[in-house]
């Protein structure tokens, strides 16, 4: 589907980068297990605390979710020296996000200088069966990195 | 604004039990200042676990903390004997979640016997200053609880 | 992609005598092109009354063609008795409606009893190329027709 | 609410030339009823080709005016020489749109130099009441006015 060309062959290494260093990604456990030229996959495993009680992960977690993997999908074909800001994400639960782990695929519909629109769907997997419990649609906005921060300060 | 009458006096005390009750809340460090009819205040302090770094709160985490706080202000509305589920939000990142905490108002624009629409705002305060940073739209939808689940295992 | 099932092999006359059926279709001059189960194409060819100016598609008008298409494919897999009421929509614009005509093409992502949400893109096709100029995500409800009201009357 | 303070004093001739001069606004049989800074009302009479059937408005055509509305707000803070595109919005229907007429009013919740963010409450009027019936929040992007454009041609 995505044949979206990246800026330079760093762009897996550097979204990882960036994934990976966030706070917040440590904090919900998330895992980075893709990363293709516009596209992402993110997987998030079951915690209690991820959770709204009862077993199923809160809605405001499936919406975080969705907006990491729109916005590394996004990252991917951004240039060396930008990183991104989320202006906006709307995310429509499907389905209870019951399951072992939550996968969120990021897609980019449509690139742009300043503002990407990447489309990204969540599923729940449960004994090995998948079931989509998202959609999302998520824009981002790229801005220059200032240059006093570090590489990985960014968004 | 909001002139919204609850079922029954106990309104308050079954959204603070349920809304403290959830593990996210307590993962998140959130703070239930204020319940009316149909309105909702809830503070995040700010801790680097929350940020993408940079001392910005992470898009994903002010997005939740919407999400969260259009259901309290919808299920102030609630009758006993039912819980909501989010079944929708956009939120719109209009600055950046720098500050000491997050506050998000919740105000229900449209209840409904099965969906309910809620507005939130979320400012970061910085300095005893509040900014806007997000506005969300927040759609919920009532379900009876189980009859087999504790009160507060719903949402 | 979809592999839905429709309640009978009415579908496909059912939804199109309601999309024809609306009064809003022939003030646009929308065409339906195609229907399958959870699917739907439609045309609107460039009239300048359907612009802001310029040559290019109001962006509400775009919008409406986004929910409209939404609602179709949804409608598809509606039984007989009930109709469609659209209760949110969200489109991103991401290129100018710049074309002699739109195709929007709508895509249930997930049915459900009383939900369903559709996907939909629009593309502006000029010059016999197509380019995607919309994104929409359409959240529908089904309700039962009320006896009372013609088999068109509804949503 | 809003204290926002528009760049000259022609704002309002300059949203109003704008906003008047879309041949859509002729098609819908849109009336800009009032502007302020950072704020708009709009009217749309009912008629029967503006419905889905059934005397109610048809969802696309809330959303469109819920756009419109939203642009004609955001307008009123733009430099002369610019002009604005929608890049987003969400609309959601909390009830039927039944009445004489629809009436709009926008307000803009964040202005910024490229980005604004406005939210939009469309009411439907009947014998005099005016009900709720959707609430949006649009997106719109600045963009200079390419010069070799007449005045009223952006958008």
């Amino acid at each position: 589907m995505s044949d979206f060309k990246p800026f330079d062959a760093e762009f897996e290494a550097r979204v990882r980068a960036f994934i990976t260093g966030m706070p917040i990604t440590r904090l919900l456990g998330l895992e980075l297990a893709r990363l293709g030229p516009g596209s992402s996959e993110l997987v998030l495993p079951y915690r209690e605390e991820l959770s709204q009680g009862g077993g199923i992960f809160q809605a405001g977690v499936i919406g975080a979710l969705a907006d990491i993997a729109g916005g590394a999908a996004a990252g991917t074909l951004l240039p060396s020296g930008q990183v991104l800001m989320t202006v906006d994400y709307t995310v429509k639960l499907v389905a209870p996000g019951a399951g072992e782990r939550l996968i969120a695929r990021g897609e980019v519909a449509k690139p742009g200088h300043s503002l990407t629109v990447t489309s990204a769907n969540v599923f729940a997997s449960k004994e090995g069966r998948e079931r989509l419990c998202a959609v999302a649609l998520v824009t981002t906005m790229a801005i220059d990195l200032p240059k006093a921060r570090r590489p990985d300060a960014g968004t």
